[in-house]
Formats: structure tokens, sequence, C-alpha cells
């Protein structure tokens, strides 16, 4: 039974099917794609036009999918390292867990001794190995200010700083420990919460998604196509106000039809990497649009959008990572959702388990 | 890590709010719920009247949910026992677990040692304690043969003798290993797989649900109220298609409207009560109607229908144990999918991995 229980837990193969060949296209503007490139960097897969997705998406032919190899494909990308776990110890605070940090990483942390308490061997409290917050410091704005020069100090151990600090919490609604910076996230292992919104609109019967192809300038997956709406989850914001506030920067699209959008659920994903032990939490939001509104970016983070079937967005997922890569996530629940997905298809139950791989709390 | 990954299969408590007083209502006819009575029996509950359950609701106020713990409650009614899971021994089939027995239901079946073997000891190829079928029953004919005449010869021990199989398999669309007639399920702890379907309609912007009460003489949760459509999922018929035929049979609705029933996911649940290890997972079904729609029932075992706004349902569910169990499961899928569960509320996420605490697979 344990064992059954268990399995739930984990991305199951798709059943008595051979793995998709992964598409991955480096040619830029591309009518059609030829070339597979071996890298696995994400950014790779960015250097494509519009074009390259959109005659892709038309040749699949549309309609329900009924082969589920890509989308079990774009949700392992997502899940990886889940046999590095052993290489993390559990970061305590208040007698509970926060997050999990790389005993690598613990060892840069070991001279800051006035903030971060190792014990790496069993103390004799059940806790096993793991780190915790120096005892001296208890309240939360203090440990946020503690951690935050520790940070500083380690440099470009933590790249990409962004100056937003995230929650460190147990669960969703519990209390705030402190405040972490969300570069830093990763590396302590937090649970990271954001809001993306499938931005749709429904034109005689048939399903259109607003996509977006991020900026090629943007520092993190330039180039890659994104949803209508998305962002991180800073502290002290709830989720509506956020998606809110994310529609005006994102997308142009004001309150007076944000507040239309519904929150419809949550995926999560855990994903480790090197010293980088990400969990995330997505809220996932729909908004119905308006046949007429054009979407229009206000902060610069977004090339362009286009307006495409949902058939279609279902057939760039399976077959390429054109993508960045959690988005896949909240588009695959979207097509659950509004029937894109057959729940005759091979694998059905275990690629909705799939979407909430990670610690969904 | 272990343990924050096992405790997204329990159902957790809501957290740091008390539990709600249950309602339990035995009177018929009371415009407004005052007692409480003890009885654990679902079928005490089903004596109230459309009157109850609507006053009720439209007090309760609408919109957004923002306190969960009465839908906590309705879950947790789903997925009794799991501590008496020791009770249970795999039943394995082709060296797969295709269900759970328990070990006093067990030794009613050692009698028929010509069809079950029973190994309450280790027999050395780690299965530890278990039973499967005599290695002379190769084919599932023979299978499904030898087995229903077990279930013949228990008599009252297994009650509510349906005529209807179920496949017997791993997972769904994995390979079937025999059918077994569907009262039997449960005592063989084998998953069970059904439809059900939520119709709703959509006026000014508000949703409102078809919502049946089931027939006072109906054997199984008279007088409960329930789906517009659900039911379980015989061997050798798609999802799709017995979607169509419960349409046809339950809600007079006919194939040119049922065809755009859209499948929306899947719960599940476990349920251990005596010699009963209940597994079921259940595909969700939305279908929009046209408002001047009417559902008739065609197999009498409907009362009779009625058009509740979705806020006055969700009140409903919170308040009362008027819907058949398993319903509550599929309607509160329902409520987040539409965005009438608020991702703020204490213990969102907690309810929304709720809804698969059984193996959904």
């Amino acid at each position: 039974m344990a064992a059954a229980a268990a399995a739930v837990l984990r991305i199951p193969p798709p059943p008595l099917i051979p793995p998709l060949r992964r598409l991955r296209y480096a040619s830029p503007r591309r009518s059609h794609p030829s070339r597979l490139v071996s890298s696995a960097s994400a950014a790779a897969a960015a250097r494509f036009a519009w074009d390259d997705a959109l005659t892709l998406a038309a040749d699949e032919g549309g309609g329900a999918s009924s082969d589920l190899r890509g989308f079990f494909e774009r949700v392992r990308t997502c899940n990886r390292g889940s046999e590095l776990k052993s290489e993390f110890v559990p970061f305590f605070v208040e007698e509970q867990i926060v997050g999990y940090v790389h005993k690598g990483f613990v060892e840069h942390l070991r001279k800051f001794n006035d903030v971060i308490t190792v014990s790496l061997g069993n103390n004799g409290r059940n806790f096993g190995e793991h780190i915790t917050l120096h005892p001296s410091l208890r309240a939360p704005d203090d440990r946020t200010i503690a951690v935050g020069n520790i940070i500083k100090c380690l440099g470009e151990l933590i790249p990409g700083i962004r100056n937003e600090l995230y929650p460190v919490t147990s669960s969703y609604g519990m209390p705030v420990f402190f405040s972490l910076e969300r570069a830093a996230a990763p590396y302590f292992g937090i649970k990271a919460y954001g809001v993306h919104m499938n931005g749709y609109v429904e034109k005689d019967g048939q399903k259109f998604l607003w996509i977006g192809k991020r900026s090629d300038t943007k520092p993190t997956f330039p180039g890659m196509l994104d949803h209508l709406v998305a962002g991180g989850l800073p502290y002290g914001i709830t989720c509506k106000e956020n998606v809110i506030k994310e529609c005006e920067e994102e997308a142009g699209i004001p309150r007076s039809i944000s507040n239309n959008a519904i929150p419809v659920g949550a995926v999560s994903y855990t994903d480790i990497e090197g010293y980088r032990y990400k969990r995330d939490v997505l809220f996932c939001y729909d908004l119905r649009l308006p046949a007429d509104f054009i979407p229009k970016n206000e902060d610069g983070e977004v090339d362009s959008f286009r307006l495409v079937p949902v058939s279609h967005v279902a057939n760039i997922i399976q077959t390429t990572e054109f993508f960045k890569q959690n988005c896949n996530l909240v588009i695959i629940d979207f097509l659950f959702r509004h029937g894109y997905i057959n729940p005759d298809s091979c694998g059905y139950l275990q690629l909705l388990q799939s979407l909430r791989s990670g610690d969904c709390s």
C-alpha cells in the first residue's frame, strides 16, 4: 500500500510508450524545424521566431490530444534531480522545515555562525543533519537583515539578485518567519509562490490563448514563449492583487477587466540542480478577455503577443521546448480543465497528478 | 523531506481553525436546521426536502467561500479509516497489486482454494502477506467466472449485487486481468472508476448548477442530493460514451447536447469501513447547458431537479451532509475550477490536494 501511495508523488513515465524524441531548435527564423541540437540550456531553445512556433502548431493538426508523451516530457523538465535529495539537509526555523540546503552550500554558510547554526551530526533533538538560524535571531526583521547580509557577502555564489523579498514559511498562509531575497530562494530551498494567468478569448465556440514572447533582453528565459501574465508572489500581497498588478504591468489589462480573473487551482514542482532546490507553487488563474482586447506590454519584458488557438498551443507544448518551462505546467492544467485532454488517453491520470509533483502546500 | 512529501497524501486538518460542528438533519420539512443528530448513517441525512436545502443555501449568503472548514469535513467523510490499512493484505494478479482484502474477509475466501491462493506468511517472493488467484486461472474470462461463483456463494456477506462488471486492473488504461461484480469491488479493494458530470447554466454572468434529488426508493443514498449525471464506469465503455449514456438515462439530455460535455480532471478517495476498502477515482465532466433546457429523469432514479446558484450549492455543501458523499468532492473541484474558492483562504492548497487523497491512477 505504501508503495502505491508513494507512487503518486513521483512523475510516472507514460505507460507502455517510449519517450518522445526531444525537438530543440537552435536556428532562428526557420520556417519548419529540422535541426535537433543537444544543448540542455533552456536559452538555446529561445532562438526561434513566432513563425517557427505557429507554423509547427498548425501543421500538427488540432483538437483533443490523445498522445500525452510530449506533455510528460515538459513536466519532467520542471522536476529534475529527485535522486539528488540526499545531498541536501533541511533548514529549520522554529522547529518547522522551511527549506533544504545543499551540503556544499552549507560549507559556505559555516563562517556566518552568528546567523546560521549548522548541525551536520545528530544533535539529540531528532532533527538529524540540519541547519537553523542562530537562537539570538528571534524577530522576523532581524532574521531578514542578518540573512540578507550573508547573501550580499556570498556575491556571485548567488547570481541575479533581484532586490525582491519572498516570505519564508512552512506552507502558504502559515506564519512568515522572515523574508528572503528572491534569487536566494532555491539556494535555501524555500517554497516560492507565484501567480500565472492564462488569458483566453472565445470566438464561435473556439478558444484562443493570448501567448507572450519574452523580450530577447530579459535576463531569464529570453525570447521564450510565456503566459499573458505571470509573476512571483512577494511578501505582503494577496494572489488577487498580484494578478491585477501584473495584468497592468505585463499586458496593459485595466483593473476593470483583470478583476474578472478567476482562481482555478495550483500546480507545483521540485527541481534540483547543483546547489539549487527549487520548490515552486504556482496559483493558476484564467481570464476570459473580450474578443477585441489587445494586450500591450508596459514594462518592456515582453516582445510581442499573439492570439493562438488552444489546440495549436497544445501542439507547441507537445513538440517543442519553446515555452518557459513552468508555463508548460500551467497551460497543461488549462488543457485539462477546458477539455483538451481525453481521459481515455494513455497516462491521463498520471499526467494530471504530475502537475502537482512538488509539495503543493 | 520524506515527511513533507508524505504529507501530501493525507488529508491535512484545516490549519489553525477548530473543526466545524457537523450539521445533520433528521427532521423532514424543516424550514431551518436546528437539531443535531448523532447517527453516522448517511441515509439519516436524506430526510429533508428541497425547501430545507434551498432556504439554508440562500440564508448563508453567496459569493466566494473564505471559510473552508465545511469543505474539509466533506472530504474527510469520503476518506475514513486510513488507520485501518494494516488490517488488509494486498491482492496480487500477475505480480501487480489490484486490490486490498481484509484479513477477516480472507478467512471466508480460504475454502475456495481452487480460485484464491492465500499467503498470510512470507512466501519468499517478497510479497509478504497477500492473496492471489490460483495459477490455473490464466484467462480473464475464467477468472471472472471463478470469482463470480465465489461471490454468489458468499451470499449476504456481499450485499446489493448489481450484476454489473467492473474491470480489475492495476491502474486505468492498463491490462484488465478479469472483471468483478460491482458490489464486490470494495471487498476486494479494487479500484472503481466512475464519471460524474456537473451540468451548469450561465445567465447574466452568474452560474447555476442543475442538482438532482435522488429517488426515496433508490437502494443507495435515497433522497440525497446528487449531480445532474453520474455513474460507475463498467468494463468495455469509454468515459465519454458512458457520460453520453448516463446523460440520456438520468437527465434526458440528448446526444446533440451531451456531446459538448468536457472532461475536466479527476478526483479520488479511499474509504475503509469494516471489510470494505473503497478506492474510487471519478472522472469529472462539465456540461454547459442551454438556459432553456429542463432535465427529465428517464430511469426513475431521480425524484426531481432544481437549478441552484453555484454559491448556494457551495453553502449547502459547507453546512450540511445533504449531498451523496462523493458528489461533494466533484462539486468542490467545480468550485475550485470556476473561481468560487479564494487562494488566500486558510487551507486552499491543502483542500485542493485533498480532492485526490486516493490513489488517482
